[in-house]
């Protein structure tokens, strides 16, 4: 219903509600993207000589209106509470929106919108002490290249020079990047708040890039140096590594538990033992996370699987020393795709009964549902928050 | 002569040389855009029902040309060396190329190429010890609301926890913001090489956003709480601190005094004495610091205009205290923009004659020119290079 009454605004202006504000996401100065009361979302752009232009968001193309100045503006449908990546087509070209700003995922660079959310105050940028999100470059054997990577250190980090600190290594998902926790995530305003709060104890996070490809067919060698910076500095995944036995699943284990893990150990005042060690991550970084952490007990103990599977308690039985060791597993989904996934898409299973049974035999594990978000950002957002305050206590 | 050979490629292949690399900017797993040995700078772009696509560099557009699949493909006429901003126009409209990555300059986020240089390798990513950038955000009493700045530390800082360091604020120019320097500036790349190679003392090193524009229309209290924090994240200068006495020059010099070197001090282990203190910045940010730092010689003792104008012998006799404290005047520019300067545009005087009365007038003060490049960040990047290695020694 509210679908159509965007849809015809494009038409008719009458039925869209006219309370549009602008985007947080827009660039400086921008007054378009903006989102309304009903989470329309509607774009500006200016193409006098174009014959279409289309806003792409949500898996839905929609056609933009050009008036006399050239140019052309339209509304979504309604979308979920929180980030979206979208773009915009001008001729069959698929291009971002030059008024918003980029975010890394679905492969691309490109336009992202925050929509309002009723609960957005938890990852809001507020008054209270903040920590740091320090980018760093490293050297990694396994890669045989320089790394990139954002460690998020709390406010009292930096005063508290004695305290030593537990580790949350957190990943990102399928076609995203290092860049996609600290940015859309909103890692640092989500731990402020909590810890400013008392709902958190104050540890370090680690966001690396999971991502593990082949090189792109220009050796490095043959490239300008600057250009090793550069593509890392873009999110550019490493190169080298390649034709490690296993490919990708011991290529970024062995990144982890032979370089990241011992870099940051290195330069941070970390708490080094399993106990307060943990790994999370959303879609394919939760997948990464059971293929990782799950299997070595003795390096890792708590698990955050969000978007990505479980543990079942035949799992839990499979290796040696989890049951007894593990301080936490935490599993979560957004509402819309649990439905999607318990009516048979995937594999049918039930997370949540999974989860609920795998706590019945004895762990300490926990299940959370995102309501009314997809497989995006608000429930991964929501997930770090939940997991947060019951992790290393 | 290699113009002409550039721009006839894009309607006869035969004369461009076809030594084309990708570019050390695109977006990860992209081929395009490239440059080859010529400088010349081809971009690719896929607008099957587009009419007219061109490319927009260095102030002139060059016509695309399409192929069968509907792929638009051309060169550019040979750039300078370094960081160049530009966009694709596709049917009238300006956009980001969607295969590079993206840059805060002219006052928007877009397209940014760089163009290998003979000197690259003093900005290149190499396996030496990294310092971090750290992403940090503080209340502003002057603006009366949260600031955002990145704060590079050497290498050695969070080994020495004993040891104190001197801070350089380093500010970007007009229509940039506090992403300039970390990011096309390749600062942390810079100071990492010339600290790896004793060549310059390690120090700390703050680049924060020197815009001061009234606030959008939009009250802050009217936007979700988590615009706020976006809105920083993308750079967006801070709202409030407008009315202040003086307007923008007042506002940003409040700040820095009263706000930023305050927060600075601090939350790090800083030399905090004018002779361990030093402001410099390109074009805005040069006149930024002949305005904030200058007139301050109890605040700072070293001061780096690049492409900002320069300080004559009259005026460093016109502030109390300034010749017998300053420790370092370092004053620079770009070739290409001196050549029209001392041609008689701007004001036609000489900066280099300037810096060299002021040196024979007993001061501290050092010029340099970048050979071959204009008012771009490749002259920056060289300006920094050259006054690191002076400061604070």
């Amino acid at each position: 219903m509210t679908a159509l009454m965007c849809a015809t605004a494009i038409t008719a202006n009458a039925q869209v509600k006219e309370d549009f504000v602008p985007s947080p996401n827009n660039q400086p100065g921008k007054e378009y993207p903006m989102v309304n009361s009903e989470r329309c979302v509607r774009v500006k752009v200016k193409a006098p000589e174009a014959q279409s232009v289309k806003l792409d968001i949500g898996g839905v193309k929609y056609e933009l209106k050009k008036d006399a100045e050239g140019f052309w503006t339209g509304e979504s449908a309604p979308q979920d509470e929180g980030f979206h990546y979208y773009q915009l087509n001008v001729d069959g070209a698929d291009v971002p929106d030059p008024s918003s700003l980029y975010y890394y995922g679905a492969s691309r660079w490109g336009s992202g919108i925050d929509v309002p959310a009723g609960d957005q105050d938890f990852y809001a940028l507020k008054n209270v002490p903040h920590g740091q999100v320090r980018e760093m470059y490293y050297w990694s054997d396994v890669n045989n290249a320089m790394r990139h990577c954002f460690v998020y250190t709390p406010a009292e980090y930096d005063q508290n020079t004695d305290k030593r600190y537990p580790v949350l290594y957190l990943q990102h998902g399928g076609g995203e990047n290092e860049y996609g926790w600290p940015q859309q995530g909103r890692t640092a305003m989500i731990m402020d708040n909590l810890i400013a709060e008392g709902k958190a104890v104050p540890f370090i996070i680690v966001m690396d890039n999971g991502s593990w490809t082949m090189p792109r067919p220009a050796a490095p060698a043959a490239r300008p140096a600057a250009a090793q910076g550069q593509h890392l500095q873009g999110g550019q995944r490493p190169r080298g590594g390649m034709g490690l036995p296993g490919g990708w699943a011991d290529g970024i284990a062995n990144t982890f538990l032979k370089d990241i893990i011992p870099m940051i150990d290195a330069n941070f005042r970390t708490l080094a033992d399993p106990a307060h060690r943990a790994m999370a991550g959303l879609s394919m970084g939760g997948m990464q996370t059971k293929a990782i952490a799950f299997p070595h007990p003795e390096v890792f103990g708590s698990i955050g699987i969000f978007s990505g599977g479980t543990i079942t308690v035949d799992e839990s039985k499979s290796v040696a020393g989890f049951r007894e060791s593990n301080k936490l597993v935490f599993v979560s989904f957004g509402s819309r795709e649990l439905e999607n996934r318990v009516a048979g898409f995937g594999d049918g299973t039930d997370p949540k009964v999974e989860t609920e049974q795998l706590k019945a035999s004895g762990m300490n594990a926990h299940f959370y549902v995102s309501p009314g978000t997809a497989h995006e950002w608000q429930s991964w957002r929501r997930s770090l928050y939940q997991m947060a305050q019951l992790l290393f206590k």
